[in-house]
């Protein structure tokens, strides 16, 4: 049988945190020393704040949330590749995780309840963010809906220019959508004024989500990916996927996911690091980049700002540098300078290791039509990126004949990146 | 609990065929008085031919095709809407079933896949389908790529025109994809020829895609609805939908579902029929309509053409006529002349109640954003229809105090129709 499904009654009851397990303690977020303190001033949820540094292994899931979980879809099945591995010839054995089947396309879902969740019972009206590919954008947007609060998104401006149809998706869920940089915030405006044509990055965006719920009480800002409480939330993933494992008897030697910021694959991973620190079992993991922003290969091991404009605290991970302009690529959502400081330790750590993929994407939205042609599903042009590397991985095992078990994660589904496509491989 | 699944075991091992179960004999297909035989000459599949005549309760699904059902995902979850119920403030019980789960985004897979793998082992290596939304064609699409045969579909022309990421979607599974009426066929040419503006209809696709099945070996034509082999094929979502029921101690009071030509709806609620007829339920049937072709609403029931050039036999349906021209509307899976005569046989004995909804669709988008907000999944414009007519049946217990027990199809996502919610909601 190769799909792998978990009932809803073994969806897990907490989230699992590696801070206590790290092979080292992670460098915590500080202030910039020749500015004004980040870290008192900055919008966040409080108990965001308190996950961020929490030293509790595992932390409770609530029940209301766990609800929501359930309601979005989860568990969310396994499937063993089958049909690939016949495809391509491999003694490995492939499997993947389908993040996909989420509400709005991807795995943001899973910290989008989460902190809109914790944004209610904290009291906040309202919340900005940020969007690049318009995957976290949708997700909050969806999340908010849900908690009825109100949702204000900053959509990165050419990636906004691509896709009317991320923005629709917000607006039906109720969120005012701004391509970013936009008029309002003082960032955005400085921006516009240096080059009216600005076409907008990551950075660019949260600087103007942060200034946005600054200083307002009712208010508050959420960040997608990156932040330690961030990839707890999203340990759900790999939590499930432990499980499922163990259900079919076989443990992944290689875990692959593709990584911008770091939380779907965080989420992934995560739960199987301990093991392998342990020397209880073996298994490796692998970041799928895009050269446009491959901070774990060309970055380095430094504290750095997580927005253009400097308005966050200096966070400790593989950066490119906050300032550095980065070429665009239709998979949007891994373009962005800095790794989360939990992958950037790991990654010190040689636990770890990196691979990036050149910025024509025609390998990759290859790979990503393989998979569609072979398991049925449309990828989003982020999850190619993985499936890319699973199958270079797997065509490895063909001529060594390694019986490898390979893990990848489909962190969202590509039916909004059709035009992506139609560029790459159709050249329309 | 408010997400009700099965484990992969519960997915049904048959299909449920109604035929031996329904109140009176079904008419059947018949030939032309005045015109040359269509059944002897029909281009389809041996098997569905055998299947849309047999008396068997119960036809049991090959392994190998189980196997591709649970691969894509089966089976699906049913809901307990109770996001939706609260919002509405009524006492009635609202569940929904999640074909929108689907590969390609709607149940259309639940045949396609049934079909190809007859096509393959019957030795074609072609298959050719007309597609209006573009549901169908990318179901079939896929179908084809599994099971490795060449899959040419003929696309409505202004649904087309629409939609180019549906025509997308179909060629990265490998298929050829024409707007409809085209210049590849007789009938699509003399249609051209009379209006080269022609817009086509999902009528004048069939007719250009079994006149490309006609006489060719290799070649097997696919219909995506009506017949009564596509509607036993479509039985795993109600038997599913059974069990989930049985599940939660719960039973619907009134099954609700959009028809076009009846598929999704046949699916969903025909392994309910009998126990109605038997008198051990009380179970209603709703049919949601579009007033561009509300079949069951304004049609006569009488035999005609499945097709605008009258290339395929006689069937016994509610018909508008096979040569109404029809309003456009942005459900155009819904657009369609004839019901299926299962479906219109049920009609006729007063088993299958109908409603349809105006033209401007606005009310009906509402309804899907509705659902969108509460329940967070945001639907196919078809599906919308089924939406809107559950909540006028929740809002109608409000007023009484009837604790009824509603359950509705999701029959696809729209991902892909988030320009049709654009230019409805938002009015660009």
């Amino acid at each position: 049988m190769d799909q792998i499904s978990l009932s809803v009654d073994e969806f897990p009851k907490s989230w699992y945190n590696i801070l206590p397990d790290l092979p080292k303690p992670l460098p915590p977020p500080k202030n910039p020393e020749d500015a004004p303190s980040r870290l008192e001033s900055f919008p966040i949820l409080k108990t965001a704040l308190r996950q961020e540094l929490s030293d509790q292994r595992w932390i409770p899931i609530p029940d209301e949330l766990r609800e929501l979980y359930l309601q979005a879809g989860r568990p969310r099945p396994l499937h063993r590749a089958s049909r690939l591995e016949r495809y391509l010839g491999t003694p490995a054995r492939l499997y993947y995780k389908r993040e996909d089947l989420s509400p709005t396309g991807s795995h943001k879902v899973n910290t989008a309840l989460a902190q809109l969740y914790y944004a209610r019972e904290e009291g906040f009206e309202r919340v900005t963010t940020e969007t690049g590919a318009g995957q976290w954008g949708s997700a909050l947007s969806y999340a908010s809906a849900l908690m009825g609060l109100q949702c204000k998104v900053f959509f990165v401006r050419f990636a906004y220019d691509w896709k009317p149809d991320r923005t629709t998706l917000m607006k039906l869920y109720g969120a005012d959508v701004h391509p970013s940089p936009s008029d309002h915030t003082e960032c955005g405006r400085a921006l516009l004024k240096e080059d009216p044509q600005h076409g907008g990055t990551l950075g660019t965006a949260i600087s103007e989500a942060v200034e946005a719920a600054s200083g307002r009480e009712d208010t508050v800002y959420c960040l997608g990916s990156v932040l330690n409480h961030i990839l707890i939330h999203q340990s759900v993933i790999g939590l499930e996927t432990r499980k499922q494992f163990e259900m079919v008897d076989d443990w992944p030697d290689l875990m692959i996911g593709c990584l911008g910021g770091g939380s779907n694959f965080g989420g992934f991973m995560l739960p199987f690091v301990k093991d392998s620190l342990d020397g209880k079992r073996n298994t490796r993991f692998l970041a799928a980049q895009t050269e446009a922003s491959a901070n774990l290969v060309h970055g380095e091991y430094r504290y750095d700002y997580a927005d253009h404009a400097e308005n966050t605290p200096l966070i400790k991970g593989y950066t490119l540098g906050h300032k550095k302009g980065m070429p665009k690529v239709y998979a949007e959502g891994l373009r962005y300078h800095i790794a989360a400081p939990i992958m950037s330790l790991l990654r010190d750590e040689g636990v770890l290791d990196a691979v990036s993929y050149p910025l024509d994407e025609r390998t990759v939205f290859q790979a990503g039509r393989t998979f569609m042609q072979t398991e049925g599903f449309l990828p989003a042009p982020e999850s190619s990126y993985a499936i890319a590397a699973a199958i270079d991985e797997a065509l490895r095992c063909k001529k060594t004949g390694e019986e490898k078990t390979i893990a990848f994660n489909i962190s969202g589904h590509g039916f909004l990146d059709l035009f992506a496509y139609r560029k790459v491989l159709m050249g329309k």
